[in-house]
């Protein structure tokens, strides 16, 4: 089952689901754990380049960037006693790291297949933390 | 992105994967992410439901099974310097979190949806973990 | 050895330290990690308590706040290209889950003894977040 | 206050405190914490080193390790409905991995001081690992 489809079921099955668009919010969730996946998998790649002298930028931001995404998706998955206002601070660190970490790996995007996908990536988590911040006005 | 398709494109773009069959590499390192994101929010589910009492025991399990899906995830997306021999024990570990979570989870499934979705999800999480493991032999 | 002293000595043995005061670093990295830790096991004790019921808002804001905490720990260790502007907004988010979680904490501190050892934690860490975000300044 | 003592009051704390020598379980909870936290540090500071081509696999091996040890310091952490039994494959995987990473932080220990730290951080928490495997015999 693709994680997406997962989290919207998940969503659902929960006996007090939080006020918040739940499309919107599955949506952020998928992304939170696809970028620190992909992250994750770009830090040991970019690792294993011939040019990694030059990937340690990039290395150091995929690793925050993971670490910083799975927690915010582990928060934004809990709807016990849902609070936006918790939420929206990290959710604000999030889509700033994934912005940070797009534009590092964007620039090996030619050179290095996975900074490419990282970087597609990182953009749409960038996007789903943006439009969840929205839902939460 | 479904998370299954990233992590295969993952792999294929690492300079130096390992020798592993990267499908079925692909498919537990999805089914890890996967599990970790379901019992999560199956633990967050069960902590709402009327009857949290006789759900300790499956919150407990499914906040280990998170923990322990996670980092494996991550240990088995690293291909740089892979040496199967290390990954196997967590991988055993991983195997044996997801059928004590999964069995747990089945005793509540028919008054609980999401312990029905999260037993689900950690079956084939354990499954991937045993095809993975024979996979290494 | 304690985390302190250890946080402390990897600090200085890093080759290219970053320009922020190690102790009042060091003391942040050491709080949050305290703070991870004494989250997930006041969850897990509020989950066994008899009034569990009402111990939900508790045990959600401790597994958010474990989370967060240890995710920031782990950003504000890296000293490679390290950007204090990157950290900021983490630490924030930091600050404002630890506030949160001290305050519903200290509501229960006085008939159980880890919500009261929780919630001071959770203010130190609140403390060192705040001192290392004016050092940054 | 150091994790050691926050770990043992927090174990004291529990209302349903498990059936293990708090003593040693506490000393390994530290111990997965402090061990997570050097990991940590040593791959990054690992990362910024002139000869970091040499130093991929110490990289590797100390990301791996800092997850698993986090994820089994939570797991040990929980107390609620405990069975040794679920912890003990955990335990050894981060007892092996442990070992392999304080292994090939001693091949770097002379000429960096953050893998002499971080090697004898494996070391203490392996044979924390090893205490504990036999209190739970």
């Amino acid at each position: 089952m693709a994680t997406a489809t997962l989290s919207k079921e998940m969503l659902d099955a929960h006996p007090w689901p939080g006020e918040i668009d739940r499309d919107v919010l599955a949506r952020c969730i998928q992304e939170c754990v696809a970028c620190a996946q992909s992250c994750t998998a770009c830090a040991d790649a970019s690792l294993a380049e011939e040019d990694v002298v030059d990937m340690r930028r990039t290395i150091r931001l995929c690793l925050d960037c993971a670490d910083i995404c799975e927690a915010t998706g582990r928060v934004l998955t809990r709807q016990t006693d849902f609070e936006a206002r918790l939420s929206k601070t990290q959710l604000s660190a999030c889509r700033q790291e994934c912005a940070s970490c797009a534009e590092e790996c964007e620039r090996h995007a030619e050179h290095h297949e996975h900074c490419r996908i990282c970087a597609e990536e990182c953009r749409r988590c960038e996007e789903a933390c943006s439009a969840l911040l929205e839902a939460m006005e």
